[in-house]
């Protein structure tokens, strides 16, 4: 489906459909750009990336809370509080699952930013572990108003680029969101990818009428350099297993749309074996996508350290080394090349050891690579042209 | 300076200077989003990426030409053809002192490629050998004419989106290149770019007014991962000599513009230590130019080949050897991210094997890798992030 591939990043605060139209180019959505590392990919936003952003500030250690109690959310009770507690403890726990199942005493590294205008984030990042080559997991809360002018460029794009005189006030956002990476040595050991994200927007002061709106997006998804069936099947049934206790029809949408966005055009191939990916979600009660997406989160460890056991300590030669790191490479040219919370934090100065601690430690690029018909490599690289149903 | 950001990708055959307002959205610059791997990186374009590319055909061998009798340019004597013979001499040349540099009895491997609408290729590879890790040699000789439609669609966007009912016909271009990287398995051996071009374009049939144009483009620039001055000094001795025989203005413009384009926004650093680099260029004399360009492509060997010489066997360690991926991670992260030339390939469907041996065979990611400062890998960063006067 083209229109998700151009509407959905992994990293992306996006609108929901029933206002898409309108919020495409709307001011909420530009002032997300100054937000890092949680940023937006809409493709009217592309223009506005010369909007200056405003640089995060070193912090010695995490507050209790990035909210304030100005209004922002502190202490009320909020789908904002609730949200920044649940990405803050799932954090956490999921940084000691990988610890534990890293096994090599080593210890996740901590950076804490903030951000003038509102909120910041946590940075943790374990590198050259036993079983983890590179393993981020990263939270991030930010809110602020958009600058007036930028709501000018906004309201002009809206109307196909002729901007009107009136002069708007600035309009408020919160987004909020964590997002991680985890890269295994092993060839059999699959990379893991999830991000889960809740974003409001206010109405401008000088506009009364315009609507308050809030959405969820997020996912979870697995990228093997082999495929065994087995590992597929669990993560699937996992991903499966929490959607349906909120809603039939999610697993087999947030599925496809899954296939659809992590999809590398140049090389018609999908960068892995697919998962759940939803945005712009907020047509069921906020309360219950709110649950959702804790839910989401918390089947990360249940869906992926179980095969990381399976797995972890399998043999491998050189060649099945060389393969993964050739996939690695496929890793690189999605997110550089595609990834819409990858590409547009790069163009807009987010902050970039956040943005690219996605990226494996290391890739390989062979020229003209092409595994053998009916070899292991062609199994998985077959499953990645042909999305497969696996459950 | 920012605006040659934007306007001057390594692999891009872009408008000259005078003419650019008007051929920024013009029908010959769309025309070259059908050829491969020789891609346009105008920024306009990228609207109109969803326009059908035409696929390449695999070849058995090279023809003698890629131009046909039949007004293309064969046995005229035409820039076009004697652009022809020079890059596939030079393609000639080059692979046979690599291949003598390497000394390990490897060959380059061959991929020739046609496009039934005109024109074709010839990719060299030279992969995993004694001195060079990966080594892509490739020419390009494409011609043809833009479909009624996409000339419409450019019209329109000159419009600023407004289309208008004219029906034109079709408008003639010419693009031809010869585009390599070498990547040298020493950390102490750099890597070199260079990439020359000639690019023409004709009136649409039905507008006997519009000009008749055309322009060169291209450069030589240098990638260390350890700064030796001996070695960059020579390299950029070499690119003066070149430019001093034509005109004492290029050596210190067409430096400059290297520096500029190969600039990694998101790291503040630009790619490596610069050499030449120039587009649009049209305002001298034809044969003028087409010697400077032959000249440039000649000094390639006298270049790089005494560095490569000197540096191939020099001991090294295992962090020389990461922080050579690493600086390989950056180099992944210029041509994927900002090389127009690169990412309008990759959006359009150039022949992607092509356009991707640019890539390092192996790069690394290390999360907030910061060289002590005084170090060697601190000197080479400093020099990328500071721009020098190695003259």
């Amino acid at each position: 489906m083209a229109s998700s591939l151009l509407t959905t990043p992994s990293q992306t605060l996006a609108p929901n459909p029933a206002a898409a139209r309108a919020r495409r180019s709307s001011p909420a959505a530009a002032q997300v750009s100054f937000s890092s590392p949680l940023l937006p990919g809409r493709r009217a936003l592309r223009v506005r990336a010369s909007v200056a952003i405003e640089k995060e500030v070193p912090e010695k250690e995490a507050p209790t809370t990035f909210l304030r109690e100005d209004g922002s959310g502190a202490g009320s009770g909020s789908v904002r509080e609730r949200f920044e507690g649940m990405i803050r403890r799932v954090q956490g726990e999921i940084c000691a699952a990988l610890e534990e199942a890293d096994g090599s005493g080593k210890r996740f590294v901590e950076d804490v930013w903030s951000r003038p205008g509102g909120g910041g984030g946590i940075s943790r990042v374990l590198q050259d572990g036993n079983v983890f080559e590179k393993a981020g997991v990263n939270v991030s809360v930010v809110y602020g108003v958009m600058p007036p002018d930028a709501y000018r460029a906004a309201k002009g794009a809206a109307k196909n680029g002729a901007a009107d005189g009136h002069k708007a006030g600035p309009v408020p956002f919160f987004a909020a969101g964590i997002s991680s990476v985890l890269h295994p040595k092993n060839p059999f050991a699959p990379t893991l990818h999830f991000n889960y994200r809740y974003f409001e927007t206010d109405a401008p002061k000088d506009v009364p009428g315009a609507p308050r709106s809030w959405w969820f997006g997020g996912g979870t998804d697995l990228t093997p350099s082999y495929l065994i069936e087995e590992d597929v099947k669990h993560f699937h049934s996992v991903q499966k297993q929490t959607c349906d206790k909120f809603d039939p029809s999610f697993y087999p949408r947030f599925k496809k749309w899954c296939d659809d966005y992590f999809y590398i055009k140049h090389r018609n191939e999908r960068r892995g074996l697919g998962g759940i990916f939803f945005d712009d979600l907020n047509d069921y009660d906020q309360d219950m996508l709110l649950n959702f997406a804790t839910e989401c989160a918390g089947s990360v460890i249940p869906a992926y350290i179980p095969i990381i056991e399976r797995r972890k300590d399998t043999p491998f030669n050189e060649e099945q080394k060389a393969w993964q790191q050739v996939r690695r490479g496929r890793y690189v040219e999605f997110n550089l090349v595609y990834d819409r919370g990858t590409t547009f934090g790069l163009k807009t100065g987010g902050r970039i050891e956040s943005i690219l601690v996605s990226l494996p430690l290391t890739a390989r690029w062979e020229y003209d690579h092409k595994p053998e018909e009916g070899s292991e490599e062609w199994k998985l690289l077959d499953a990645c042209i042909n999305p497969k149903e696996w459950l």
